[in-house]
């Protein structure tokens, strides 16, 4: 493509509200415009990098034997009124009517839509397991987009849904569709991780986040330094298994803590550490109150604390409540003596402790010396907290780090929730009707693009891996009133087509300085520059990730692209 | 792609409300879905041909110099409210509100989108011309949505816009999209024509629209047997010039026809026939009376009296206007004496009328032996009338004859309008602010598979052209309980895929008869059958296209193949 013929509108200022790098460098590299807040147009170089991106994803999900179909952004009021989700999805879900005033929805995910086509198109057990895929354009009016294509309010998706009479079919194209993803964010060159995330509200049972390591992620991920577990913060499972100390069990003394509240306070305060103390909490589960205890050096994770416990709703308890249960202030709070009053849970790293600290459900006071067998009974031990940093990785394969991390992809066991609440069903093989067990499975491509943006990046602008680049090779003729430069410049480009790479050609009469910092800017991984040695054949190549330069003739060219272009 | 893999739903039955073939075989062959009136999921099948249809049109837009970008299907109301079309476009336009009450169209068309797009991003005379197109999702709330994807309120289109400093480089890029149309749709082996379209409402100058030959298309069109002319039939200029007969002039007489009314009692009852007659028609033009005439045997064109009188509104007097005018009813109306009363205006075959017959103003009265140039007066001889088949075309070169046609592309010269409403405008070589003058481009890509379809089929269902057919070849194992069968048919699906073709494999185990059905209900060009010769490594080739069948050796199918999808 010749420069002059496409539309690359870069710009000099760093653009106003746009906080983070990709969404600054797509701006400023001219490869998106904003039209309203969250709704973009892709420009030329952004289009080729989504069909690139969509390429790799058509050729995976293929390998994986999904078939790829189109549903309709305009989906009936109706078929989410079926699945109950018309009144559940709420604000994020844009409505409108038609003009015989008919409710319809902008498909936010077309699970409803591809339910119900499966159930009037497949009959029989004999047709699955079936996976279909579409990529197209999705409507989510986020309260607060943000950060340019990562929390846009129209994107694009890939989805996918799959069809299943058995957990085991279910659990066996989950596996090939998790080998897949993890093929696409290779093939598109992004650090990631797969990481075990929360089913939450939605019912279903395995699923995993695809999440791209960014400093500018919304989540945080718990991943091995040895093993490729990983998992969302609030999944990761702490160790329940700690050396007990050797120490001499000490016989428990009350001591007198005045105005000592806080965990670090106390254990200052009595010579010790927060890891010998424990911490107790007071939460209310449903209608009952119960002491959850940690190590003092831990956090209690109320997710855990709520799946343990099997309860629907869990909160911390109020302090007057708390004063009004055990006449003591949240600073003393202890589980000696306590069974009467509440039960006690306890993380498995607090039966570990010897000679601890604990709060006396006195004002003031504290225990020391406490020994969790013998001086106070736990109801159950469970993994009630935060994993840290160091801790132990939960597959027993060395220890863990946390990162941040973006969401580009998402797998998820679905089960029967929709089928069973649109009641679609197929014929098993006794001729009985039964309802369909689905997986549904989601890449942002748009966001893709933008987590690519956003760790391929140096201060002068993009740095696009070779894979997903608008262009390989960007040819520039530093005076394109240059005769000779021109014509080398020409027959270069025709050239590198015709050996089958892509090139953009910038045929505009800028300034040098300009055409250079535009090319920095957008990041084509081999930047051809024909100067004044145009007229002995040599131009120079710099290869855009390294910043490595050198001056080549034109017959070495080829063999050298080959080689910088394989290796990028 | 193995057929047990995708989902290929055929139906038995013709679907009820299914009025045209293209509509009946899509769903009855498994290629499209309705979701809601006129909007459909694409399933597989369809998919794939709309890649492929995409991909020609990509390649001969970029042939043509135009560059891809991708606009989003939201577009706030403000844009459209700045060209006047928010008001304008009626109930056609989708809209709605987002969570905090803006308003949104759903894109109908995006020239408000690409306008606003280059005028923040396109300041100088120096990146002119420039074209931009997109394919995209079209939202048009369709007052009755029919013939499947043929009018249907959510479609694919591809869009282009083109933006210019001179009438001149308009006209070079509007030659340039006219011919990458022409080899678009010339590689969709369409039956097609490029016709004169009516500019209409929007403004500006030329137009054309590329309509596909069918006989449940909209509109007529009108083309030459000879050459490539055709335009739509309100657009088609009638002949100038006639043969003056060169019988004796006889004097006018006045006739007594009584209760005869039509042209056709008037002329059989005075031995005569219609082409010797004048027809003559009282309109009224803006705020006045006029009279037209046109041969016995023609008929006005309101378009053209419209035009030709530059007036804004144009309709046939009433009755009561006319007798209350002329004291005489409709039948006897004639331009004899009539010019004190109104201006007469006549066609130019009019002119060329001897010894003819017309009406006397006063009922049951006829002149015959009128001789326009002596009888009466006429303000101005104009093309007034509809052309009539076996009329000389108009560009001189043989005779027209009418068809019906389906519009699949449209372009347009637009000039000023869009960017003059939205004040969009650029700098020129002086530094003064120009609006720029624009072109836009249209293809209904959904359209277009379903002429294809119209196009393209026999009584067993869909003949698909080779260039845009969903696979190449239909492998079909007659029995995939038969090892031999089903080892052969594996061989070659995998030959034929290395060999870069396009295989369906039916692996489904169905009885033969349904197999065969399925396929020539499908429609891909070119059948493979593997029976009880398998064994022997022959099986039975048939071209959907002609019927042909014959049996092969696995050895023979190779070049045989390359030969039959050559000229299919």
């Amino acid at each position: 493509m010749k420069q002059s013929r496409t539309l690359i509108p870069t710009l000099r200022e760093m653009p106003a509200d746009a906080e983070i790098k990709s969404h600054q460098f797509l701006l400023r590299a001219g490869f998106i415009r904003q039209v309203a807040s969250g709704v973009y147009t892709y420009m030329p170089l952004a289009k080729r990098v989504l069909d690139k991106i969509e390429n790799i994803i058509r050729e995976e999900m293929e390998n994986a034997g999904a078939a790829e179909l189109l549903m309709p952004a305009l989906q009936p009021a109706e078929l989410w009124q079926e699945s109950g989700r018309w009144h559940t999805y709420g604000d994020e879900l844009m409505r409108l009517r038609d003009r015989h005033g008919r409710g319809f929805a902008l498909g936010a995910t077309h699970e409803e839509v591809i339910t119900s086509l499966v159930n009037d198109d497949v009959q029989s057990y004999k047709k699955m397991p079936l996976t279909l895929y579409q990529i197209q354009t999705k409507f989510r009016d986020e309260q607060r987009p943000r950060f340019g294509l990562l929390r846009g309010r129209e994107f694009i998706m890939k989805d996918a849904y799959s069809f299943h009479t058995s957990e085991e079919s279910l659990d066996e194209v989950y596996q090939k569709i998790y080998k897949a993803y993890t093929n696409i964010f290779t093939r598109c060159e992004l650090d990631f991780r797969a990481v075990l995330a929360d089913s939450g509200a939605i019912g279903g049972k395995d699923t995993q986040e695809f999440m791209v390591l960014s400093d500018i992620g919304e989540d945080t991920i718990v991943y091995s330094d040895t093993s490729d577990y990983a998992a969302n913060l609030e999944m990761a499972e702490a160790p329940q298994n700690y050396d007990k100390p050797t120490d001499i069990e000490k016989e428990l003394v009350k001591v007198e803590t005045p105005a000592q509240k806080s965990i670090e306070e106390v254990s200052r305060f009595l010579n010790s550490h927060p890891g010998h103390c424990i911490k107790s909490l007071v939460f209310k589960a449903d209608d009952e109150y119960v002491m959850i205890l940690v190590r003092g050096d831990h956090e209690v994770n109320d997710i855990k604390v709520k799946n343990g416990l099997n309860a629907k709703i869990v909160e911390l308890a109020e302090h007057v409540e708390i004063e009004h249960l055990l006449e003591c202030p949240i600073g003393s709070l202890g589980p000696i003596n306590l069974n009467e009053k509440m039960k006690v849970y306890a993380d498995h790293a607090v039966k570990a402790l010897a000679n601890a600290i604990c709060g006396a459900n006195e004002d003031g006071y504290h225990y020391m010396n406490v020994q969790p067998c013998r001086d106070f009974t736990v109801d159950k031990y469970m993994d009630f907290r935060f994993i840290k940093e160091g801790d132990p990785s939960p597959d027993g394969k060395g220890k863990v780090q946390f990162a941040r991390g973006i969401e580009v992809g998402h797998i998820f066991k679905l089960g029967k929730t929709y089928s069973e609440a649109m009641g679609a069903s197929y014929l098993d093989v006794n001729g009985r009707s039964q309802s369909y067990i689905m997986g549904c499975y989601g890449i942002g491509v748009s966001r893709t693009l933008s987590a690519v943006a956003e760790q391929f990046n140096d201060e002068n602008g993009l740095v696009w891996p070779v894979n997903i680049a608008p262009y390989h090779i960007h040819v520039i003729p530093v005076n394109t009133k240059d005769e000779a430069q021109s014509y080398l410049a020409e027959e270069l480009y025709e050239l590198f087509k015709s050996n089958r790479y892509e090139v953009l050609l910038d045929d505009r009469s800028e300034r040098p300085g300009v055409k250079f910092k535009d090319s920095d800017l957008i990041g084509l991984p081999v930047r051809i520059t024909v100067g004044k040695k145009a007229n002995d054949g040599i131009v120079e190549v710099k290869v855009r990730k390294t910043g490595e330069m050198f001056e080549v003739t034109k017959d070495e060219i080829l063999p050298m692209l080959a080689k910088i272009l394989q290796e990028a």
